[in-house]
């Protein structure tokens, strides 16, 4: 087969493959206005017209030509690298949606429905007992899922694998140990330490200059407002339609400003992300980012390791005291520092500070772990989860709704998804120490406000990659090293050692 | 074939109709989000996502199997009335959009996109020379296109029958000379009456309560924001997912109330229609507004005969003085009423008063009829415009941008379209003439602020009956009488001798 035929051949993979980029962003665009502008009447006609949509997507995804079309070409030997691996990607998704029955997609798509209608309900009474039926049958489609997709070890392998290409949980156990002991360690010399305040964070704020403060946050670390834009919702969250069209959420509480900067700056860096993605790319693996890991590792970055640093707030809080009199004008940038990092165990996850915050995925692990491959009865869970809170975080649950309740996944069927928010920031620690090292005075960079050779490196380090390498493959290529925990242990001793000295 | 069977049969007819409907209901979100929120950057890809799940609706509503699944429940001697009315006009459609060929379609998209960027260059220049070889093409596709689809007498009519099912040029002649002659003789009396000033609606009007006032506005004709809701664009316009999902914009001109009012008032008009529609038929004929006439004359009763009338404002006009105190303060409610119905020849079609604004539309329908009909070269266009301007309104155009280049219509190959505006108008001032003989003092109830028995009355008249019915059939339905110009005129005389008496 001639060359020329071999990229006719490719035409016809991409030209599909951008239709069905066409259409799966018009289900993230229903889904981003379903949690924006849509009026309350619309949701019923909204859930069938996503049901509907997310159909034909998966049937442009599994047909029988599509399949022949892609093995044609990976019997072409003169198909370039990078076209090779976009259509090996896909093939690979492909075989495996393949695997999916028929009655296993309805029933996964019915219970999604089920369950969060139970979630909804059970968490209006407060009471876990509603939730549970619902769940229990979701765990068991999980499972059915989990054998139909096959994995290497266990089962909760294959639920691991839909989040983060090539995830087991052997992989995990060693990280997470390792992790654990020394989070606990810190954690337990810390409360020994004099604890700041952070009473500053919960004044009264205007909700018209929190929103414009987060605007400028934005502008800040780069978010471009010409190919994105920011609105109100209930959870702050990214979608990207296009490298062209990418919209964050934010949420604001006038007695929690900590909610709208740390929100705004954390979806920023899922934002910028999606905006560096190659355009040129569009529908093709190589323009999306498929790794939960990698794209967490970019928010914890610039949330964390920037967004909650002294040199980043050096240059920027007296912007906030200018724009924020009160209570800011009277508080000093060391004291601030010291309040936006203060950690404290707690019972939800999302209001956890940087270090606590990983025992709460880590409770979700254990849990999920025994859910999927013990068989552990949903109806036990309260129990278990109430256990871990208080052994591993030493907080007493006072009900359902501050426990087993709070976080929506499980009913989306989104298990095996924690543990990427805790490899994210490992990852984004190993990033920060490449940083340190690429960057010459990085830290007087960010004092004076820059942030732009940041996000130059992310965009020529991570970003142009798009989906091509697994975390673990781009962080032994960008590092030098495996994604392990060392970086980020290195990060949390220093900081906080030195902020609780 | 047994009755059940039929209704199995007609299932699954109903079951693709809705399908589809959801595919074109996520391309009106798509157009909707374009013209709101949309990032700038966003606009080619949204392009070239509008065209992927255009071919999509296209196949699914062109599909042989469809065909046949319909012809075989024509079949059915015992398909009830509606479904069979709701397979008969689905089935017409069918055959309207199998006449296509592909490179027909092709040609037509590629041309509205080509058109469209040519129109706004040749605005930013303000001249017509940019545009015309771009609408040369496109008016040989939509000649084309006549000739494809095939019409009674005239390649027009067919066109008009793309807007207005059944319409054709013969009928038009007939309606718009009487209208041409009546308006002109009721203009040159007005010209020569004292003229009231309308420099209230001029002043200076805050933004922000010129917003409020609007949605103020739309409550009060009841329009139901829990099932739809109001936004900002730079044309107005209403779009709808389905009845429970239904949305208008607006615009705010700081110095010009009178594009904020009316505008709202207008789309209001449109949403009440679709927010009343069957929503148990969602997806099918019964379920859709398609009658463009219809429509307008829903918009059209609402902005004119009620939203210009002296009873409405008879109880508004309190809260536009308390909400917007200067100038309305000083300006009594006759004079106000004065104002917003000063009939002034102008240039733009969009700024006319009730009156004139008909002249503008005789002159584009003149305008198509000599484009489709007798070829008139598209390089003429200006001259003709410029000389029936002169002709019909007295007025001047002093520039392309003011004459032949403001509307966007034929950019989208729409021909055809414009007549329906003043076919609406009409049909408008027949259920007002019909409101008035079956509401008991209507006047009274609308000077009271109750516009509900309206509502209703057009509920159970026009609203529940889809697009089961065209304009003229449901006007002889619910007057008696087929579409005509007479109760119109009627409405004119009457109001416009006794406003200038």
């Amino acid at each position: 087969m001639s060359k020329s035929e071999t990229l006719v051949l490719y035409d016809t993979f991409k030209e599909h493959m951008q239709r069905l980029a066409d259409v799966k962003n018009a289900i993230a665009l229903l889904e981003w206005d379903q949690e924006t502008y849509m009026p309350a009447g619309g949701a019923q006609f909204r859930g069938q017209q996503l049901t509907t949509l997310a159909d034909l997507a998966h049937r442009m995804s599994t047909r029988d030509e599509f399949g022949q079309l892609m093995e044609k070409l990976l019997d072409c030997a003169d198909l370039p690298e990078l076209e090779r691996k976009n259509v090996e990607l896909t093939y690979e998704d492909y075989q495996k949606k393949r695997k999916y029955p028929a009655d296993l997609v309805k029933a996964l798509t019915r219970t999604y429905n089920t369950c969060f209608m139970a979630w909804i309900q059970a968490r209006r009474e407060n009471r876990f007992a509603i939730f549970a039926p619902e769940l229990e049958k979701m765990i068991a489609l999980k499972q059915r899922e989990a054998e139909t997709l096959g994995y290497p070890a266990q089962p909760y392998d294959a639920l691991l694998d839909q989040h983060e290409r090539g995830l087991t949980t052997a992989t995990l156990e060693q990280i997470f140990l390792e992790l654990k002991t020394q989070i606990i360690s810190l954690l337990s010399w810390i409360q020994q330490r004099p604890q700041p305040s952070d009473a500053c964070l919960h004044a009264f704020a205007d909700k018209q200059q929190q929103w414009d403060f987060g605007i400028y946050l934005l502008q800040s670390i780069g978010f471009d407002f010409q190919t994105g834009r920011q609105d109100l919702s209930v959870h702050p969250f990214t979608t990207s339609f296009n490298p062209h069209d990418v919209r964050v959420t934010t949420r604001i509480h006038e007695n929690q400003l900590s909610t709208l900067i740390w929100s705004c700056i954390h979806e920023g860096g899922h934002a910028l992300y999606e905006q560096g993605l190659p355009v040129e790319q569009y529908g093709l693996p190589a323009g999306k980012a498929s790794s939960l890991v990698i794209h967490e590792s970019q928010s914890r970055l610039w949330e964390n390791c920037i967004g909650r640093s002294l040199p980043f707030w050096t240059y920027h809080y007296p912007e906030l005291q200018k724009r924020i009199p009160i209570p800011f004008r009277e508080i000093d940038l060391v004291d601030f520092y010291k309040a936006i990092n203060l950690v404290k165990p707690s019972l939800i996850r999302t209001e956890a500070d940087e270090l606590t915050y990983h025992l709460h995925i880590l409770i979700r692990y254990e849990i999920e772990k025994k859910l999927i491959n013990e068989k552990l009865p949903v109806k036990e869970l309260p129990e278990l989860w109430n256990a871990l809170y208080a052994d591993m975080l030493g907080v007493q649950v006072p009900d359902d709704l501050h426990g087993i309740l709070q976080d929506i996944h499980w009913c989306h069927g989104s298990l095996g998804y924690f543990p990427t928010y805790t490899l994210g920031s490992l990852l984004a620690a190993q990033w920060w120490q490449q940083l340190q090292h690429d960057i010459a005075d990085l830290d007087e960079t960010l004092a004076r406000g820059h942030t732009r050779p940041v996000l130059d490196w992310l965009r020529s380090h991570i970003h142009c990659y798009g989906s091509l390498y697994t975390a673990d493959e781009l962080c032994l290529r960008v590092t030098g090293k495996p994604l392990q925990v060392e970086a980020f242990l290195d990060y949390a001793r220093e900081k906080f050692t030195r902020l609780y000295a």
